[in-house]
């Protein structure tokens, strides 16, 4: 019976933390449309979404302590929730990102483009699939596919040093370009960045299944 | 009794956690000492403190989870306990960064500077004040010293915007220095991301304390 409930109640939390990763994963995609079509009114949106996804985070994290407490779950449980608690964390500074690139994308909607927008959308693109991926993972316990977010992530990595080159360039040929590029070189590392959230959370996942926590995709960290 | 087991384990807790923070410390001072100093070793020694700090996070989050499952605790207990949960998150974070600037500093190490290095030391100087104020402030339950640390975020943000700006200069007017000078400009990032999380601290301190939530130094998030 009262293990009925709780796995009743995992479930619950489960459904918002799919919810909650549509939310962010919504964000991301709209911060860099935004970003390429210089739509400031759907930039503001991502920045309206991060104050609900914030919201979700706080909620998500109460069920998970009050489960804990009310429940006492034994090792197996107790690792899940912990897990869950530590993956929503991931989820908001995520859902933080997309809305640090839709400020820049406001800062820049008069500028003129310093350089055409196909690697940076990809990119996002990539970090966006990782996020989708690694939360599927946790619901799922899929440990290969949580695998499989670590190995993408170096994909990211890729295309964040390409286009940092790429910018280098184009700011030492033209100097007037600098100060909008370097707004852009923030804008690929704030992607890069949830390139590393989205392998955070899949090596969660791993630590979940297994009870162990490897850094499978981290080099020097 | 078994408040008092409870109260020893709380202490002992906070222990853990002010020990976690003067490695935390530590790791910024040294972070820019060694930028300032082209030391090779001492970031290094940056990069090894941080597994260090990842190992303690891990231990503390063990501990807290172990605390809440077995013990049951109430309501204020069982927010002093989350609250901790949130700090080591935002501090290992910060140690996070301090080992970024450390990367870019040995990547850097063999190139003259391309600036006197004095606003960056000194921006952090008060990133790192404000974190030990952060967890002082959790550890004394103290509202005020937690308002304070808020309050200060504005004069490490506004260093970041005249270090970003000087940085725009010297690459406008020497584009052979473009590619360092971004190195430079992620570093004060990195610093500026780690007066957020210090804020983020104290604002968690102020929810212990309080039971609500403010921003209270969030302008746009």
């Amino acid at each position: 019976m009262v293990r009925n409930s709780f796995d009743k109640e995992l479930e619950h939390l489960h459904g918002l933390m799919v919810k909650m990763s549509a939310l962010v994963e919504e964000s991301i995609e709209n911060s860099v449309i935004a970003f390429k079509k210089q739509d400031v009114s759907l930039a503001k949106q991502v920045f309206e979404s991060d104050d609900t996804i914030d919201d979700m985070e706080s909620k998500i994290e109460k069920i998970c302590i009050n489960l804990i407490a009310r429940q006492q779950p034994l090792a197996k449980d107790l690792r899940a929730i912990s897990t869950a608690l530590k993956i929503i964390t991931d989820m908001e500074r995520i859902a933080d990102h997309a809305a640090d690139i839709a400020e820049l994308t406001i800062r820049m909607a008069d500028l003129k483009q310093v350089k055409p927008l196909i690697d940076i959308p990809l990119m996002a693109d990539l970090a966006k699939k990782m996020v989708t991926k690694s939360i599927d993972s946790y619901v799922k316990h899929d440990i290969a596919l949580a695998k499989e977010v670590c190995n993408s992530d170096d994909a990211v990595d890729n295309l964040f040093s390409k286009i940092v080159l790429e910018l280098i360039n184009i700011m030492k040929n033209n100097p007037e370009t600098v100060e909008q590029a370097t707004d852009y070189m923030f804008i690929v590392k704030y992607l890069e960045r949830i390139g590393d959230h989205a392998t955070n959370i899949a090596e969660w996942v791993v630590f979940n299944v297994t009870g162990s926590h490897d850094h499978l995709a981290r080099k020097n960290e």
